[in-house]
């Protein structure tokens, strides 16, 4: 049984976190702190938990963190948690962080797109970026685990099988990609006002957002090469979940839709997490959103290639991802408290 | 040609206000205001208007609207035009508040429900309540209107034709109301971000909502007799509307649902913005809402007569009210720039 | 280990029977069935479930299921169920009902309201009402579970302690109820199209609805006396969820809130799935949701007593309160696979 | 004064061209008829028209119609307005078709499109594409206007000022479209039922949308040349609104976000209802959702040109362009009841 505690609780992530782990057999929440004034039952804070989970959400006190837990979530606003990460390693703990703060290895680029300077480099290279379909190895043997963004885990898991194929061209990626308001976290701002997201759509931090570098950095590593791709999101009037449409230029002339259906399956063969769509059938939120799954489908329309892909940013991106590298950390069956 | 003044131009209210008049043939707008750093374009504040308004909005400056505007629109928190309407007054300017500061007759009824002693008292008095269909005689000679708020307007024109005829036991009046997001204003708090009001429903200041003594404070004036209601306000993930179902008990007991409908027919008969539904049909915030109107339907249950009103809480329910008021103020086409 | 059929698979309820049946470690999901064309992989129709369950549901084919389980779940539409069921039990199966066809008492009152004789009067008496918090004794050993409806169970569950108690006069019972779109099942008609709902609210069959003679029915059994309640549905733009607020008279001149919440919380002592809210709070959709709970909040105003309830409908409406039947019937634990 | 008919009059174009007429000074609606059994008050199928307009909307009845109009709006599903277009052109009349039939010159395409062969192929020469922004001097002489869709409208004005101008590579047009439910017409289908398509988001028709021949069909003649789009469509869970962001590739390697803009606004100068937004701006549906706008904002990256355009789909994209249309063909302001 491990001890788990989740800073940041008050947030949408930090709150799917006690959902999912009050359902693991094998992870028990002993700690639970977030930026808040005086202790509260959370049970106050989300009356949902009412009558399944009575611990005390404190405000953060590291020293208790690491009296009460072996494994700690950090579910923090981004530039925060490299504050506490390094105290939390050399106390010995397991850390996943969900913010971004060690997925990006250059610091530069980190301090380019989060305004502020990294203050934690040395722990940037022993970071391991929690994406179990490609890195599943590193995974288990990790201290610290940068858990992915919520766009790029399904730009990456949708753009890898082609691109480390060398199926597609490089260097003419582009991903339109569309997020429900969780996506952004819980910000009390007029942009997240209901009257200001029902009934709109728009797109938003155009070709600029903060996710595009760590976009980036995924596929030129898998293609082992400088990769700039074109990235644009936008805000859907939903809670959850995040589907991308990708464009793609093949390689091969006549790539036929079958075929790449046949290389990801083959490529995604026995991932647990990973659904494939059959030719002419395509992801919708709704049967990834309360999962962990990501549905994938590709047609080929002469040199163009279309992927899509969704995941519940929640799940599979964010909460969901860090309990699925939690149970490979710790050797449980994968899929444990997911399904 | 009226010269006009929107201060608060920034809120939901005065959008409405500015949406409204750019389409009246007799108003012209001359000065927007609204508690921001600095001027700026209103179609950058609002990017719908380019193209159709030019004016710029500037942080307020009452000397400005006073030489600019002969008609000033409030469109401000409660407590803030009690600050300015006496030097509204003073220059001789019409002023139609959208506020509740002259709507409750009693100060201490309103330091009581809004948290603060009444700076304004003596024109509590000559305050005129801008409700057309009871009181548009003394609308025509006001100098002060106080706008009514959105769930009395929808809860006293349902309720005045059995009250003012003594159909109905005065002490048994049951208001069950739900409302769209932008009826509490642009509140920039957790409670009204998109993720909490989405998929949500709920009760709010269960009997202790601020539009309870304005609402009483009416009834009891058409019934002259002090009447309390039951008065239970809800929150609908939606942007605009407000519907009311109302449970009255009939001092006749066998009233039939014919009889009570001819009965509101007769009293609001020639209102331009009143419509009684047929037997068997309801209203439905559709029909209303972006309309002036508000629709209501009767049926008699034995000795329950439920009534049900809908309005749009930001025409009606606020600046659509406020221009019907202006029309009578200016002895226009009641309807002017509303249908 | 107790084999399952679900018929009716493809609506609402069915899906959210399977999607809970998933998690059940002692319930197995052995035949799926539904009005359609030809068999279907269960995958196909409801792409969610791909990778986690294999079934092929079929055309309706009561000798296969008699053949492949002990227990089975009829999420029927109306006047379907009747067909089965003595089938069914003379085959020596267990029944869960979840249509409205052995709610109902009183033949002639089911005739009524859903225009149509009913075909197995021999079968109402036996069925037990599936309200665990008020019948737990009966459905232990029952046969024929009628799965309440999701308004009634709302309501009774939320009136029960005052009625019972004779602390409110019986006569003067308001239900104004709402509910999200999935209360009225999957019906393709025009008055259920996304732009028909999105954005507006509407009452609905305004003291007519079907739900209405089982409340009375219940709530008649629990005062031992014939009592008929006015209740207004409503549609809400929302796809789970009912709230109902509920307006009692009071017996007593002063009950204070205090008093009314110790009543409700020794009244549903050890209750798994009742909750009562602490005076000042009232329920909301977003706790319920997803969730087998009901939340319950009273607030005493003078002698009227306010009582706010809310539920899932498909899950304490629908199918969680069947498979809670269902853990009752076979004494498994009755929050298996509900928390 | 123009008489006018709205054959069509029931669904979502037909119910807008009502509203939008009700404000014309110079159109009168004088006939509305439907696919509906009975005569009926237009304010009973369309309660919101309640005290607004009186007429009865019959059956369609084409000799009814050509004595009482002279300009005819058919807002009918594709495929039939083909079978009434000639006996109102033979009859002398001006019409304004909503529908697909006339817009597509090859009538193979149609066929292949809308599975059905054309049956008036006469008049698909003669009748004009009503986009006034590209065929004002055509609009003005036409009899029969093929009103454009409302995909292809945004997209060939997306594009239109970089194609022509020869700044964009002509066969990398990639176009991910996103629209609201209105979009699709009033169709009562199981895809379109509220929780179908609330919280959920998807993509349809990939790359196989029957919009796509029409705006490949538009851009072509635009260049010059054959053109073939990469169009994929996506249902947004709102109401109204459609916006496309679309990706180009520049000829000139260092085109500037700043040279484009002024290439739009050269290019559409003097246009009453496109605005192109500020450098950095983008559009969003609130700004253009009840207005007849068009909103476009560019960004230069690279070689790589983003064009996000906006529009409301039942106006601008339907029946708001309609009206344009007509105020050309009548020599009216252009901007009459649409401002």
């Amino acid at each position: 049984m491990v001890n788990a505690a989740i800073v940041g609780a008050t947030g949408y992530a930090g709150e799917e976190l006690i959902h999912i782990l009050l359902k693991h057999p094998f992870v028990r929440i002993t700690n639970l702190s977030a930026k808040i004034d005086a202790p509260a039952q959370v049970s106050e804070l989300f009356p949902r938990f009412k009558k399944r989970i009575d611990l005390v959400c404190y405000p953060l006190d590291i020293k208790k963190v690491i009296m009460e837990a072996d494994l700690v979530f950090l579910a923090l606003p981004h530039t925060v948690s490299m504050s506490i990460v390094p105290k939390l390693l050399s106390a010995g703990k397991k850390v996943i962080d969900l913010s971004a703060d060690y997925r990006l290895k250059d610091p530069k680029v980190y301090g380019q797109y989060y305004q502020t300077a990294h203050t934690d480099i040395p722990n940037l290279k022993p970071a391991v970026y929690g994406l179990p379909e490609l890195y599943r190895q590193k995974i288990k043997g990790a201290s610290l685990i940068a858990n992915p963004g919520c766009y790029p885990t399904a730009a990456v898991l949708a753009v890898a099988p082609l691109l480390a194929t060398a199926e597609i061209e490089p260097h003419s990626i582009i991903i339109d990609a569309k997020s429900g308001v969780t996506g952004a976290g819980r910000k009390v701002a007029n942009d997240f006002l209901f009257p200001e997201v029902n009934e709109d759509f728009r797109a938003y931090k155009v070709n600029s957002h903060q996710h595009a570098p760590e976009i980036n950095q995924d596929l030129s590593k898998l293609a082992s090469l400088k990769i700039k791709t074109t990235f644009v999101p936008h805000l859907l009037p939903l809670n959850r979940g995040i589907l991308e449409t990708i464009y793609l230029k093949s390689l091969k002339p006549k790539a036929s839709t079958r075929d790449i259906i046949a290389l990801y399956r083959k490529f995604y063969k026995n991932e647990p997490f990973i659904r494939i769509k059959e030719e002419g059938s395509f992801p919708r939120l709704k049967d990834v959103c309360g999962t962990n799954y990501c549905d994938i489908a590709v047609k080929a329309d002469g040199s163009t290639i279309i992927v899509i892909a969704a995941i519940d940013n929640l799940l599979k991106g964010a909460s969901g991802q860090a309990v699925q590298n939690t149970n490979i950390m710790y050797k449980f069956p994968e899929t444990t408290a997911l399904v």
